[in-house]
């Protein structure tokens, strides 16, 4: 092709959303529904992707990202001279859906259902983070299981453990909950028989779960302020707004006064007493006590989520709410965290009289767990894997830790950003001066290949300070502190406009 | 120990629900509890099983099977001479949560939340059979995929694919949905690209999925009368009943003009029109064409649950609802049925608007599913291996149905029992007489190893029949004319005394 051909036109793709990141899957989605609606038609050729992110303002490797996933998926392919263009064998595949779409021209616009609405923006919010610092619990190098889970894997399901069956206990493999609960017993005083343990797809089922459960449509529940996304989404989706009630957080944890004062009658209270997600600090052992007094008092249970406890450095934890008070904890945990996150499988631990209840909710969202992973990862425990795996993974993370630590201090002024004290877990969260756009700075991050979560969007509406979360992974060394410096220029050039103001 | 030893007290353990099935589960629950209130002591033995099965009225089985699981769990010791304690390990167990008792003991008692009764007696009433005949779908001999499965699995896990990873798509992982896309395409005329694909945790998380994502709070859906348990359930669990609207089913399969006469409006039509469940026929022409002109002109929307339409014995299968009309119709298709349950794999194809919508609530639910196995799936149906298994699978179907039909047309008077005509799907209905108890057969022949689901269940309260549900399954010949005859003797003298009474 020369130079001087006839630039194909941009198509018109209206706006991306970039608050929400993910430009290059949004990207691609508007040119999934050109195609579909006709505007872009097959065989036609596409702009190069040098022009196309100059027109709409985005990084080339954007929209090279967005073209690779559509080839992929069959409704672009490359032709010579490395342009792209609208896939001709789609002319094909069109007539049935075409048919149908001439019947339905005089037929009623379909409007998206307002459920569907409010989810489509939790999948833009919540896409997944690509495995590049900082990321969390990207199972990588050294932190991954590697050879032994896999040579494990196919002993066990050789042996006809794990091998095919029918529809099975929506509870979990036996094996498994009996391995569970020697382990919680072990590691962290909960105190429980393998009937009353639930095995879950992880933590974010667990919170499911116990909403579904605990919840009915007129009771309120205690949310930390800042909190996990994965149980303020539920709360917002499932439910009216006020049924969530945001209590704040200070240098002890989750401020039970304000809990009393705001909702006393509040029929659950989710908390992450071992490391308050995000901000890292344990709940203080007067206010465990307190909140325990109040869910006795109340009749109301405390969900205890306990997501990365295994992940200390210092120090000795306390022991789990469980522990206290077995018949008014609902405890969850998981193995995304320590083991690998692709693995889906967590549990929730809870008071025999809930054990039935949380069988028949998991039944109606999927059924069961898929078996043959669980009995991998019975005996995974069973014959001290796990154990080892996490004394491993410890002296990783806290490597990872300590040298991104010293990158970010030496690199940016303190008054511009500062790291938030914690001795434990697998993430840290850069505190940002006030004012300063978190969600604006992980998207650019995001643009140079390093992955961060903006803090502002954890605290409820108009609670928020800015602040970054930087998973820790067994990235190379190198590549972690390339990354922490990338970071720290863009925090710096954020800053830069804004200092130049306040000196003027 | 001699037989005039003191035979121990039995303990209170008050009335089992027989309606609900499960005695084993129900018994065992009692036993925990006891033992948890300190009913039962830590060392202190239990009446025989023969005593206790005696004293409940239930078979010596049901005493054993519980027994069994207590002392899995570590409840229970067996003990020289045959005879069963509590475990004197408890006592080592008890402190923390005893001491947690003793300060709660001026607590609140703690009831059980609405919710919380409501999802308990879903799991009664759905604790999955076990693995006898005629449960559904249980991958034994011939039926399973076995070694082609395992091999497969295990290069896959070794070439790179299906490794230990981070979090990832909501969506599934690529290559399965470039497989499923393609598989849909060729045996079920189903018109998507990989875009549009979400894979699910099976049919029920699909159904669920969309009850989320599709309707809103005061929307109303239509729904079989008789339908699946599992979308009578989230309908009846997740909003006010009134939601569901049940539409008759006549041998043509859901009567679309009757849902026009009773909720026009709404907003949802949950269908199985290729095998309708549970009765068996396919919706007509004339039905699939009126009820997409519904969906048309009230911008509903179509969910089409096509659960196990690759098992046709005989004639062509009608087109997808999906290839008819793309735009209105979520198409549900699962792996449990055609390759085995445990593997928890399904797949929601959703017009292309409606996929980040899914994916957010996917997210909520439990994130995204495990990978490995996806990756594996991909491979198997890529390879060639799963339309040989279908092929293979249709006859070993094909074979039992005759064989379970034959047995029971010759064992059943006529009058009493008859099979519903069908030419498709992986079970059988056995309609029974009016006025026969198809729940207390059920538990009858649950009692003696067969495993049966009443139709009635399936019906809206009031408009049942009674009939059973007869899931086809790979068991040996001899293994499945046994249960037959055993069913047939059953289902015999159940009518008895109605018979002896309507002579009188």
């Amino acid at each position: 092709m020369s130079r001087t051909a006839k630039t194909p036109e941009v198509p018109s793709i209206g706006q991306l959303d970039r608050a929400a990141g993910g430009l290059g899957r949004q990207l691609a989605q508007k040119l999934r529904q050109a195609i579909k609606e006709g505007d872009l038609q097959p065989g036609e050729e596409l702009p190069s992707t040098r022009a196309l992110a100059q027109s709409l303002g985005v990084a080339r490797g954007t929209v090279l990202e967005a073209f690779e996933q559509l080839i992929a998926e069959g409704f672009l392919e490359a032709i010579r001279g490395g342009s792209t263009r609208v896939a001709s064998s789609l002319t094909e595949i069109r007539p049935a859906s075409g048919g149908a779409r001439r019947t339905t021209a005089s037929a009623k616009p379909l409007p998206l259902p307002s459920p569907a609405e409010a989810f489509a923006a939790i999948a833009r919010q919540f896409l997944p983070l690509p495995p590049v610092p900082f990321a969390v619990s990207v199972p990588a190098g050294a932190a991954a299981p590697g050879e032994v889970w896999r040579r494990l894997g196919n002993q066990i399901r050789a042996r006809g453990k794990g091998v095919p069956s029918s529809y099975s206990d929506p509870q979990g493999a036996l094996p498994l909950r009996q391995a569970i609960a020697e382990y919680v017993r072990r590691s962290r005083s909960v105190h429980c028989d393998p009937s009353q343990i639930i095995v879950t797809a992880g933590t974010q089922q667990g919170l499911y779960l116990s909403c579904l459960t605990l919840l009915d449509s007129e009771d309120f529940a205690w949310v930390e302020n800042p909190a996990y996304w994965g149980i303020t989404a539920i709360m917002e989706t499932l439910g009216p707004n006020g049924r969530m009630v945001r209590v704040p957080v200070d240098e002890e944890g989750l401020v039970v006064e304000e809990g009393l004062r705001l909702r006393p009658d509040a029929r659950v209270a989710f908390v992450t007493p071992s490391h308050q997600y995000p901000l890292g600090m344990p709940l203080s052992m007067a206010r465990r006590n307190a909140l325990l007094n109040w869910a006795r008092s109340n009749a109301a249970w405390v969900v205890e989520d306990d997501y990365d406890s295994e992940l200390r450095y210092a120090g000795h934890p306390f022991p789990s709410l469980q522990g206290l008070d077995p018949d008014h904890v609902i405890y969850l945990g998981t193995f995304s965290k320590i083991l690998f996150p692709s693995l889906r499988i967590g549990y929730a631990i809870v008071p025999q009289r809930l054990v039935e209840a949380f069988c028949g909710a998991r039944t109606l969202l999927d059924r069961h767990p898929p078996s043959a992973d669980q009995h991998v990862l019975a005996a995974f425990i069973a014959e001290g894997h796990l154990d080892r795996h996490i004394r491993r993974i410890r002296g990783v993370y806290a490597e990872c830790r300590s040298q991104l630590s010293q990158i970010l201090q030496d690199a940016l002024p303190n008054d511009l950003a500062w790291l938030q004290p914690s001795d434990q877990g697998m993430h840290l969260v850069l505190w940002l001066a006030p004012g300063m756009d978190d969600q604006a700075i992980a998207i650019q991050a995001a643009r140079t290949g390093v992955a961060v979560r903006p803090v502002s969007r954890m605290y409820a509406t108009g609670s928020g300070r800015p602040g970054l979360i930087l998973g820790l992974g067994a990235f190379p060394a190198d590549q972690i502190a390339d990354a922490a410096r990338r970071l720290a220029s863009i925090v710096t050039a954020a800053a830069a406009p804004k200092r130049r103001k306040s000196r003027s």
